[in-house]
């Protein structure tokens, strides 16, 4: 271990750290520089379990102890300065105290990913890192061996996503579909029936869906108030909605997409 | 109608809309003065639509037009102020423009809700003003005849709640439980089935459930973290849960509330 105490929050160590409350910025920083930031003791330690490598940690002074056992099993350097400096590196108070910088991995290849799954979600367009991180945190509950994101959906290891999905974005495995929707042959290949969400007519209900369209399929969910886009639903095999209510509002993508998981696992 | 312009953010004709970020302060005048805040157009027309008697309501000067037919069928005071009086009044930036006093309307009875009923949703200590949002949002679009709260629950009316429900707490009928959980004896006298939601043991998965549980039932959830009490466990007829995957945190109130509703009326 290597604990190095910092004062000047302008120090050029502490780079990957820095405006944390940029969404805009974060967005195209961290994957352009493989990085992604772990924010308190728990998720820290989920994802190092997950595989993920560390590349430096900044923790607040009064931290230290909390995370001995994490400082004790690492190489990498760990920074320590007092809450004015971590606050004046990030642009914000750091209540979990402990930021990880952690390296990403390479993406598994979507044939490899579906090759022996059952269920598997496909997002179009989910680029909302709360709806990214709920949606992953009911596929890992409910089951789904999978999650396959089209080229615009938000980052599901963005600091947002990793906390709303409880740390399910390092257990659920996942991969970028690319091109889209073409990149939905593989999947179609691979013996999946592609059934995809919409309210729209012509959709067939979840709890009337022939269990032959069940057994083994993916679920494609779009964003919020768009839902999925026209050439999406063409490339589907299936149309299918949540039996719902007249006249009133839908669920919200993280509730729609949990209904629709147990309904394809479990109705 | 009658507009009145205010520009002293102490005139005491706008006592309801003093202080609306001390949600301790809310949580206690609004339910013991029979008011609560409708926010923007949408729902204060929903409200309206619902028949909740409106008190007065407070806008920035420029959100006049946009009310007009708001403003055209009421007698009641339309208090209009500058965006800074306004701010100064409720204590935010009101970016819907426009506030409305509503006053509340005596809950029906408990047995009236439930008699024609098959399937209602029963909250224990959801004190959340989310949770209790999102339940109801769920409860509207997967057909819930109706919500009953336990007396330590959140208040379905508070602002927070109708933004979330996306204006469902005013399509929902819902009433308080009280004794608590005394008051289920109504709930089974009126031959519904008690379901409480539970990750313990001796739940039965809600896919295997006799369909003659699922007929007509009370659905019992606790709030997230500590779920439901002992004392309502025992008050059940049948313990059952949401079948997930092992070592996975378990889904939010919300998504699992609404995966419930699913499950007992379609799965």
């Amino acid at each position: 271990m290597s604990v190095i105490c910092v004062e000047d929050p302008g120090d050029s160590r502490l780079v990957d750290y820095t405006g944390l409350t940029d969404v805009e910025l974060r967005r195209r920083r961290e994957p352009a520089e493989g990085l992604f930031m772990a924010e308190g003791e728990k998720v820290i330690r989920r994802a190092l379990e997950a595989g993920y490598p560390m590349r430096s940690m900044l923790l607040s002074e009064r931290w230290l102890e909390t995370m001995a056992e994490v400082i004790e099993g690492t190489d990498v350097p760990v920074y320590v300065g007092s809450p004015e400096v971590v606050e004046r590196v990030t642009g914000y108070q750091v209540h979990r105290g402990a930021l990880a910088s952690m390296g990403r991995k390479v993406l598994p290849a979507v044939g490899d990913l579906v090759a022996g799954a059952r269920r598997v979600a496909v997002l179009e367009g989910v680029n909302d890192h709360t709806n990214v991180g709920a949606i992953f945190r009911g596929a890992a509950a409910l089951g789904m061996d999978a999650v396959l994101l089209s080229p615009d959906c938000a980052d599901p290891l963005y600091r947002r996503s990793v906390k709303v999905s409880m740390g399910a974005v390092f257990s659920v495995p996942y991969a970028r579909l690319d091109p889209w929707p073409g990149g939905l042959d593989v999947l179609r290949g691979a013996g999946l029936t592609l059934l995809a969400l919409t309210p729209g007519e012509g959709s067939v209900a979840l709890n009337e869906l022939p269990s032959a369209d069940t057994d083994r399929c993916a679920l494609m969910l779009g964003a919020e108030g768009p839902g999925l886009t026209a050439k999406a639903l063409a490339a589907a095999d299936r149309l299918v909605r949540i039996p719902m209510s007249h006249g009133v509002d839908s669920l919200n993508v993280g509730a729609a997409a949990a209904v629709a998981f147990y309904a394809v696992a479990f109705g």
